[in-house]
C-alpha cells in the first residue's frame, strides 16, 4: 500500500552538503572560534559540558544557514557571524534540556551531559548558553533580528511542552504532529535564515522567502529524521535506531500506521505506546505494520511536499552560488533516507 | 562568642515593604494583568504550570525595584511595566530550573510544580517564561536594557553552575559563597533596578546607583534568607527549616562555624554536609555549633554591612518618596530575621 517515491527525480547524483560547506568555511571557522571562547567560564564544568555537546560532530547546518543567507545578499562583516553562533547555542541549550526532559543516556552514540555531569549541570549549562545567545543577539544590536530568535527561543520551548502533552496519546493527528515539529524545529531552521536577509538590510520579500525556506527546510529535515530512527526507507533496524519507539514518542510513521491500521492493529500501537510495552519483539511488529501501511515512504512523500515549499521559496531570488547550494542542501536532507 | 547586633539601630519602628507597595500599586496591577497574559499559551500545561508558581504568594519584591527606579526618575509609560514583567518571568524561569536542580519537593510549604507536572515540564516551561521575558524586552526596544538583563540572565545560569562545583565542599570560603549568591541572587536584583534608570533616559551617575543598590540589596536579602532558614536569629527550627542542611547547602552560617569549629566539628561537618549524614539528631547540633560561633548573627551582620553600602549607594540622590521606600526595603529585608 505504500507509494513508491522516486528520489532522484530530475537528479542525476546524489545531493550533498559540500557546496554550503565550501562557500561558509571561512565564516565557520570565525563561529567556531566564537563558540568556544563564549562557551567559556571561571566555572570550569561550563565548558566541559558545553564542550562535550559542541564537539560531539554535528553538522552545524543551523548556522550555515545564518551565514549563507547573509552573505547571499553581499553581507560582510560580524554580525552573522555572531547571530549564526546564537543560533548554535539555542540549539546547544535545546538538545542539553531535551536529554534531560527524555532522560536519554546516548545522543550520536556518545554518552549525554546528564549521563556525565548530571541533570543539574545539563539544566544549567543549557540556560548559560541561552544566556550567552541572548548577550552576543544584543551586541548584534538588530532589534528585528532579537525579536526573530527571542520569539523562537519562546515557541520552541512552547512545541516541546506541546509535545509532552502529546506524548504518549495514540489519538495524536498528523495535524498535532506538525504542529510540534513546525514549533520545536522548524521554528529555529525559519529564525536561522531569517536573521540573514535582517542583518544584510534586504527587502522584506527576500526576508520572507527566507523564512519560508528555512522553515519549510526545518519540517522536511525533522520528518527524514523521524524516519531514519526507523532505519531509513528500508526499514533496516541498527545501532541507534528504533529509539524512538522505545521511547514511546509518536512520530508519523506511526501516527500513519495507527490510524490506517485495523481495530486489533490499534490495540497493539496503544499497548505498545501508551502501554510502554516496547520491547524488541513489539519493535519488529511494529516495524512490520509500518511498512504495511507505507508509513516511512509516506512521511518522506511529506518531507518532499515541503522541500518542494522550501524550494519555491528561493525561486524569486537572483541565482547565485548560494541559491544553489542552500536548494541542494534540501535534497541532502531528504536524500539523508535513501 | 557570637556578637549581639543591635538590629533597631537608630529606628524607632519595624521597617516595611508597605511603602513600596503603595506607590508601585497601580503599576503592579498593570504587571500582574501582562503576567497572566504573557503566561497564557495554548498549550494548556504552560498557563498550568506557570500560575502555579506565580500565584505562590511571593512578594514580588524584583518588579516593584524596577517600577521604582523608573518612576523615581518621573517615567511614566510602558517600558518599566514590561521590564518589571520580565525580571518577574526571569525569577519564575530561575525557580522553576532550580526545583529541578535541587530535587526540591516543597516550595513556601507548597509542592513544586516538579512534583506535580514532572521535571520535564519544569524545565521546559522555565525555558518558555524565559523567551517571553526576552520578547517583552525586546518589544520595550532598548537596547541598554537588553544588555543588562541578558547578562543577568548568563551570570545567574553561571552562578548556579558554580553553587554545583562547590556543593558538599566544605573548604569553601565566604569569597567563594559571596562569588555564588553576587551571581545568582544578587545580579537579578541589580539588573532589576539598573533597568529602571535606563529607560527613564537619566544620567549614568543614578543608572549605577541603582545597580550598587539593587547588588547590595540582593546580598543582604540572601544572608538573611540563609539565615531564616535555620530558624533566623533565635535558631528556632519550624516548619520549612533546616532545608538547606538537610539538602546539604553550604550557606555562610555553616562556613563561619566549620572555620572557627575545632579539629572534631569539622569532622562531624564533613560528615553531615559531605557524607549527607544530614539527620535530625545532627541538625540539632549542627545548630548548636552554629549559635556557639555566632554563625546566624555574624551572617546578620555581613547583611546589614551590604544594607549599608545598599543606602549609601542612594545617598546622592534627590529625596524622594520613592527613595524613602527603597532605602526601608533594605531595612524590611534584613529585619525579616528579628
Amino acid at each position: 500500500m505504500g507509494v513508491v517515491i522516486p528520489l532522484e527525480d530530475g537528479k542525476n547524483k546524489q545531493a550533498s552538503v559540500k557546496p554550503l560547506v565550501d562557500l561558509t568555511r571561512a565564516d565557520m571557522e570565525r563561529v567556531n572560534q566564537l563558540i568556544l571562547s563564549k562557551a567559556g567560564s571561571d566555572v570550569q564544568m561550563i565548558p566541559e559540558v558545553a564542550n562535550h555537546l559542541i564537539s560531539s560532530g554535528g553538522k552545524r547546518l543551523r548556522p550555515m544557514l545564518t551565514l549563507a543567507s547573509a552573505s547571499m545578499f553581499g553581507f560582510t562583516g560580524d554580525a552573522h557571524i555572531k547571530l549564526a553562533t546564537s543560533v548554535e547555542f539555542m540549539h546547544t541549550a535545546t538538545l542539553l534540556h531535551d536529554d534531560v526532559v527524555d532522560e536519554s543516556d546516548l545522543r550520536r552514540g556518545k554518552s549525554t551531559a546528564r549521563m556525565i555531569w548530571g541533570n543539574q549541570a545539563s539544566v544549567l549549562v543549557g540556560d548559560f548558553l541561552l544566556g550567552q545567545a541572548f548577550r552576543m543577539m544584543v551586541d548584534v544590536g538588530s532589534l528585528d533580528a532579537l525579536d526573530v530568535l527571542s520569539t523562537a527561543a519562546s515557541v520552541i520551548a512552547e512545541g516541546e511542552v506541546l509535545q509532552l502533552s502529546v506524548a504518549k496519546n495514540m489519538e495524536t493527528t498528523e495535524d498535532d504532529y506538525l504542529s510540534v515539529i513546525r514549533a520545536k524545529t522548524a521554528a529555529l531552521f525559519a529564525a536561522a535564515a531569517e536573521v540573514g536577509p535582517i542583518v544584510a538590510k534586504t527587502d522584506k520579500a527576500s526576508r520572507n522567502a527566507l523564512k519560508s525556506y528555512g522553515m519549510n527546510l526545518g519540517l522536511a529535515f525533522q520528518l527524514v529524521d523521524d524516519v531514519l530512527d526507523y532505519g531509513g526507507k528500508a526499514a533496516d533496524l541498527g545501532k541507534n535506531t528504533g529509539d524512538d519507539f522505545r521511547e514511546g514518542k509518536i512520530t508519523l510513521p506511526i501516527i500513519l500506521s495507527y490510524r490506517r491500521g485495523t481495530q486489533d492493529e490499534r490495540t497493539f500501537w496503544r499497548d505498545a505506546i501508551e502501554g510502554g510495552n516496547s520491547t524488541d519483539q513489539n519493535l519488529e511488529k511494529a516495524l512490520g505494520l509500518i511498512t504495511r501501511y507505507g508509513g516511512l515512504t509516506d512521511t518522506i512523500a511529506r518531507a518532499q511536499h515541503y522541500g518542494t515549499i522550501a524550494r519555491d521559496a528561493l525561486a524569486p531570488l537572483p541565482h547565485s552560488p548560494w541559491k544553489e547550494a542552500l536548494l541542494e542542501v534540501i535534497d541532502f536532507c531528504i536524500d539523508r533516507v535513501s
